[in-house]
């Protein structure tokens, strides 16, 4: 398929870019080391991801003010510790802990496809996850952003229009310039919905290997890829052939 | 002077980071002899310049809604050709010399500097300059920040404390965790007033060599240094004082 005149690729993060579940896991099995607790922390890691969604709609619907990702992470590990009566952490130990979101893994193609891409197009973060949280992230996991958009910045979060319209409008591009990239199909219809373009990215680990979720595509996206790395073959050949 | 517990450095960009009046003194030129237009260069870079803070002084009141950089470079291009009774440019010319500002050099010391500060740092943006125009320059000329941060998230402009406290809340830090680096002195107080720290840099050239402002720093600064080179030292210095 052709798709011209892309100026910029916008990310999700949690998923598409990096590895949640195994990052979330390893970080609270060495506290639950540290302190002496016991869980099975995969059914832990994916409890408090469930939480994420519920609580980002409590703040869609009004039901929260803005309430950013950070806070959000925070009220959820709270309700969580309660579920799996687990009273051995202050309050430092789980601030620390909500910081695990900050400092999640890239998928191994994640860091080399961004740079091949960035050397092409501008690349952005487009994610439910706060300013702070994206930028201490890619520091730590050496993502190589153009910059950091978050709904953060729109005050709404994804699916909601606003977030797509805050991303192509503060880059000065048209909804056809800009092409959303994410493992969740939810996310690229809605972008979709605004006029961006869309990748789909396969990532059955997601959930870890006992999940895999139904990855069948929506025909309507413009790409369907395995990975960063087959994105940065597929655009940049798109250039390549428009040049040529 | 000891600097203790700063995270983050965001830098104020136009004469800060980039030669704003040669590399516009350049493009101005280049178009000039495109077009068979002749004119002092130098005086119409600084006109245009000069027509910046009155343009964003009418949004700070209320003159004009909330109007990014971009559409004030362009309503104040449409004044200064007036002025200069240029007439040979037709509509496109016009919004691609624009975009002259999304193109300025930077200073020779400014991407060295900024890529040692950011081995240590949280480095960002802190332009009254629109995001597409700061990620389309940082591109450009290599400027390889962390995130870019603009006055058009906060929706006014420097000196009003908003955009301070805007920064300092998205990087989730403290105002004394951040430093605001800058050539103005105007831009350093304000930031002081909202509890940021202050990095005072020397730019003599900012507006030619004919035109060397008064340098001499207000002595509540953090530091004054002569280049972003001298700043990274200054800054590593610190890090290493303390563990040591």
């Amino acid at each position: 398929m052709m798709i011209t005149g892309v100026k910029a690729l916008v990310f999700d993060v949690f998923g598409t870019v990096v590895d949640w579940r195994t990052s979330i896991i390893q970080e609270c099995t060495k506290l639950g080391e540290a302190k002496g607790i016991e869980a099975d922390w995969g059914l832990f890691a994916d409890g408090w991801r469930g939480k994420y969604g519920p609580f980002m709609n409590k703040v869609r619907q009004g039901e929260l003010p803005w309430t950013n990702v950070d806070a959000l992470h925070r009220m959820a590990l709270e309700e969580l510790l309660i579920e799996y009566d687990i009273n051995g952490l202050s309050k430092s130990d789980k601030a620390e802990l909500t910081l695990a979101w900050h400092r999640l893994q890239p998928w191994p193609d994640s860091v080399p496809g961004l740079a091949r891409l960035k050397q092409h197009f501008i690349i952005a973060t487009l994610s439910n996850g706060n300013v702070a949280l994206l930028t201490n992230m890619a520091k730590n996991a050496g993502l190589p952003w153009d910059t950091v958009l978050s709904a953060e910045l729109a005050k709404a979060y994804k699916p909601d229009p606003e977030v797509y319209e805050m991303a192509t409008s503060l880059l000065g591009l048209r909804p056809e310039q800009v092409m959303m990239v994410a493992a969740h199909q939810g996310d690229l219809r809605a972008a979709q919905q605004v006029g961006l373009r869309t990748a789909f990215v396969l990532r059955p680990l997601e959930h870890g290997p006992d999940n895999v979720p139904d990855l069948t595509p929506d025909p309507s996206f413009d790409l369907v890829i395995r990975d960063l790395g087959e994105l940065a073959g597929e655009m940049i050949a798109q250039i390549h052939s428009k040049d040529g």
